[in-house]
């Protein structure tokens, strides 16, 4: 099986447990269940059934596939794969608010239609739905006490993306950040709930300690790799294939990596001092500031160190699921996965 | 033992479970714990330690008393009163950015302090700290299956409590609301937890299907009345002991039952659309506006209606108990609670 056949397989699986969790059967809660379900992509801001991208579903995938290779059935995961895409819609709903954020996946966001009181309950919503969702494992066979870790687990993942949110709305008053602190706060924003999806798609299959610390390890490596490559996007990346504009992350002054880096660089002081200078002012960069900006991003090569940074992880990430006994075709699934998501070959 | 003395007894046990649950041991952190600490009337707005209101941790204290009347340890219960104390502090910190609320408690609010953003995050902070404190039942020696139960309890009370704040928001919109409807949002927005408390106190305790059923109805009457009873005193209420200035809910337009009785009373239809038309504009309404409302309130016996549904519910209530196996002295604790709820005579 191909990476592209088993997405065809599996984000229908996904794309129904999910519709099955974010309903109700209370009329006058319509609405309010709507706007989930516009931000999941199923309809439009008039509530109309319409075909819109609810993202990629990655962590869910990432979670079956993590299931399947460790000799567990797919199927009986599903529950753990929706509450995992709820808790990171839940923390898109409201960093949305947080970075008065207009737009994602080239529509409004939902507090910019509903309003931010609407859109705080949608997010709360969401991540109440996504625990409920991990109710629905014992239907499918599993029994309580891994019920509990798996809880557990998505809780400690949701603490630290909570934590990792604070990091980052706080990096965005200092003056500097230092590596250790970037790493420690990507750790926890992103790596940690990709750390759960590879973990809880193998609780499903397996108890086995060893094991369940590798897909763990697999997913975080893979997490902080996928963030970096994402933090090179948000500055290099193509619009037409990112969706959003070239130098956004520069334009917002988010400190990501290659500005980590060029920031705090040990010989090129004057050049950490004049991008210091640039994000000093609040408010979003002008044009000629993001194209300063982008010239001392190149001049200390800013670029070619993320790279190298996102492909030491992506190996690490690759290391440790060679540790692992897995069937040839399963790895090859998420060699192929990995390799997509930090838009590397295979 | 007094009620009195049972509050002496527990109250510093909860704040010291609530202590122990909403900390962290990374330094960089501090700043974020801290904010839910400042939250929970621990520290000032610089994070120093203060003696400040908190609340009255009602839910815990209800949690506590229902475990021992159920035959419970009480010790046992203790991670599931935090649980339902931060549950319902989550809410009232995401409550008081929805409301625009300056003040809670005689102090600022999360969000005046420190911003919307950052106040998001905490309310979802301490959301999380709501579901790990319930992974601390197994060191109490509750089983998997009890846990996963009460979980599944607290997920339910917390959806609840999501879909009554829409309901909350979604009747400011409206020129009227009718009694069913102002009832289901109560129900949700405040009753479910209530319910929850003394269910989860129970459960602890018991695995009797009928007392629990029991405790549940017990504590979703009362948080009926409660609610009632509160929906009085934000119009009449004294505010040197409510803590807010008298008809405060009418300057904020809030659609309680007093107003809801008299929108919709059946016969005086010209006082229902005088106060209509006051309420139908946006923006808080001024000195004069505020006094004929009580004026129309007044004469339709609003205050009577109101105060005559909540005694229904107390005794609902008292009869749910009156049902159930409790040692005299548990009974009377839990009477003697739920009367100072209501503001009533046990």
């Amino acid at each position: 099986m191909s990476l592209r056949q088993a997405l065809d397989r599996f984000l229908p699986w996904i794309e129904a447990e999910l519709q099955e969790i974010v309903q109700t059967s209370c009329q006058g809660l319509e609405p309010y269940y709507g706007m989930m379900r516009y931000h999941l992509g199923w309809v439009d801001d008039h509530l109309q059934p319409v075909r819109a991208s609810g993202g990629k579903r990655l962590r869910p995938v990432l979670c079956l596939l993590c299931c399947q290779a460790a000799g567990g059935d797919p199927w009986q995961a599903l529950p753990v794969a929706a509450a995992l895409e709820l808790v990171h819609n839940f923390s898109l709903v409201h960093d949305d608010i947080q970075d008065s954020s207009r737009y994602r996946r080239g529509r409004r966001t939902v507090w910019d239609v509903w309003g931010i009181a609407h859109a705080i309950n949608v997010g709360d919503g969401l991540f109440v739905l996504a625990r409920l969702a991990l109710d629905r494992l014992n239907a499918r066979g599993i029994p309580p006490a891994q019920c509990q870790a798996a809880t557990f687990a998505l809780d400690q993942a949701c603490l630290a993306l909570c934590e990792g949110q604070f990091f980052d709305m706080a990096f965005e008053q200092l003056l500097n950040v230092d590596l250790n602190q970037y790493l420690a706060m990507i750790q926890r924003k992103t790596a940690h709930l990709f750390a759960a999806s590879t973990l809880l798609g193998a609780m499903v299959a397996t108890e086995d300690k060893a094991q369940l610390e590798g897909y763990h390890r697999f997913g975080e490596y893979l997490g902080m790799a996928f963030q970096i490559q994402d933090d090179i996007l948000g500055i290099w990346g193509d619009e037409r294939t990112t969706g959003k504009s070239a130098a956004t992350d520069i334009r917002d002054r988010k400190k990501t990596l290659p500005i980590v880096y060029a920031l705090n660089h040990p010989e090129k002081r004057d050049l950490a001092h004049q991008l210091m200078e640039l994000y000093a002012h609040p408010g979003p960069l002008h044009e000629t500031e993001i194209r300063a900006a982008l010239e001392i991003l190149d001049q200390v090569d800013a670029r070619r160190y993320a790279e190298e940074m996102a492909d030491q992880y992506y190996h690490q990430a690759l290391h440790s699921l060679e540790q692992m006994p897995i069937a040839p075709e399963a790895r090859s699934l998420l060699v192929e996965l990995a390799a997509s998501l930090v838009g590397r070959q295979a």
